[in-house]
């Protein structure tokens, strides 16, 4: 097999470290001799290491499952619950360390990188709407609560989630996780008795 | 006036930097540097950055205000509405950017230092309680769902609100705190409608 090329060495290293060190702390010399490649080769890739972060960032959004939110197949509660479930599992493989990139880059960097925070934001923002979405049809067909806005629902939903992790991960606890499935599809989602 | 102590002036301009900066990007000659001490003196009062950020931590803690979240002089349901105002209104101040330093430090530097995660770990619990003990109140007078259990509610506003300033920082927007009245209070927390 071909040796993958020196981009994605560059990429796939990056991404490890960021998400295991944070951006501060992974340094460009840190990500070549992760990556096997000359340090001088950084820079025939990427203009700076903010340009690189923003480029996993990307990756990262789109490595959230987000079209299977829309899947017409699966009822849209249990669209949601798989959702969450998928990045519940995510944490727990890692024993609750690592967290969410995006929320790790918000925390750390985006208040010194315009183009980071747009990045983070830009994640948010598509996470939140494919969100929506199965919300939206969880409410239109009856398996949701019908007073529930969608966009709001979908953005208490993400904050929830990312809180969650933040604090599965200092007390290296499922409970917080444990917690919002209750909270959400047990109170906050579900449609009244009748 | 005399001049504060040195030690004084280290903890508060390490305060303001690992708030502003991060724990990585905060070096201790940026401390130093900030407080107008000599760099060798920084080790005279504490052992490590690390010690210094604990102490740091455990400030910010008790400068959470969680004594008035058992004030028997208001309802309960208003203590927690101005607990989490009074929050807002911090993160509005600095136009959505800094965070909790709690969120931070957890999400930059948990998984590195046992210490500073059991200082994380240890702040989210001390408010966790604190939010528990109002909820139960307001539970316990019927101004809150009696459904409500009080400790998982609690952590699930702590969660809450912890991903609202993620995403608000991120937007440089209130949104996310406005959604988050709006689903804690007049949804999960409010007594239902008889």
């Amino acid at each position: 097999m071909a040796r993958q090329s020196m981009r994605e060495e560059i990429v796939e290293a990056a991404a490890e470290r960021f998400h295991t060190h944070g951006y501060n702390a992974a340094g460009v010399k840190d990500i070549t001799a992760d990556a096997g490649v000359p340090k001088g080769s950084f820079y025939n890739h990427f203009a700076s290491k903010e340009a690189l972060a923003l480029t996993i960032l990307e990756r990262y959004g789109a490595s959230r499952r987000l079209a299977e939110l829309a899947d017409p197949a699966v009822p849209p509660v249990e669209r949601l619950r798989r959702h969450f479930t998928f990045l519940r599992d995510e944490q727990q493989e890692y024993g609750y360390s690592r967290g969410c990139l995006l929320g790790n880059f918000g925390a750390e960097i985006a208040d010194h990188s315009g183009t980071l925070r747009d990045g983070v934001e830009h994640g948010f923002d598509g996470w939140s709407q494919a969100l929506s979405r199965a919300v939206a049809d969880a409410v239109r067909d009856g398996s949701a609560d019908p007073g529930l806005d969608p966009d709001d629902t979908a953005l208490f939903l993400l904050c929830a989630w990312e809180g969650a992790i933040l604090t599965a991960r200092a007390a290296r606890s499922d409970r917080p996780f444990t917690v919002f499935f209750a909270q959400t599809f047990d109170r906050l989602l579900a449609a009244p008795q009748r």
